[in-house]
């Protein structure tokens, strides 16, 4: 798959909570399909079907030799993801800053009207 | 928005290529519709559609008060997704260390077998 059209399916996966939590029960470990249908109010079908949108996304695995075949967490495509993200972490760093010496402002003027108030009861 | 639901649509709005490559666009400053629509061989309305999309999910904003309404980035939605994947970076890193003790390993045995060869020449 092309770098764009790898980060669009692994995007498209990770836009589903039920998949999400599927990929955290697996960081914990493998699980057969049954264990990670367990904690969800969901048919099998209905889960299966999600681990085929990860398995499409390569973000799990499915062992081919054992009968339970058990379904892996594979990251890869989440470094991908994380690289991606990287580019922008100025702005958000940014944008934190900003509110910083925004609330900073916002307490010197608070103790200057503070003070003002004070000399003016005196 | 819910952390969960937000994070559902920023993932959502993040898997397609043309809305990644006007947050790219965004990140070298505030652009207008017209501007951002150029380097796409795209109708206004298919452009302003993906807009709406990202303007759902906060990751631009448009300015009400000019006239051009431009937009800019909202990276606060990223932090999210920069957060999320961060709990996974053990795993990708995990198969990298093992990845690269694999390949020192196949170098050492390559020395020995290098070594065994050239003793058994003399």
């Amino acid at each position: 798959m092309a770098a764009a059209a790898q980060l669009d399916s692994t995007f498209a996966a990770l836009a589903d909570p039920t998949r999400r939590a599927i990929l955290a029960r697996l960081a914990s470990g493998q699980r057969s399909v049954l264990e990670l249908a367990e904690p969800f109010a969901m048919s099998l079908p209905a889960v299966s079907k999600h681990l085929k949108v990860l398995e499409h996304a390569g973000l799990i695995t499915r062992a081919r030799e054992a009968q339970w075949r058990p379904c892996r967490l594979r990251a890869v495509p989440l470094a991908d993801v994380a690289e991606w993200v990287e580019h922008y972490r100025k702005f958000w760093t940014g944008s934190f800053d900003r509110l910083d010496v925004y609330l900073r402002e916002l307490q010197k003027k608070e103790k200057r009207h503070e003070r003002n108030r004070k000399r003016r009861k005196r």
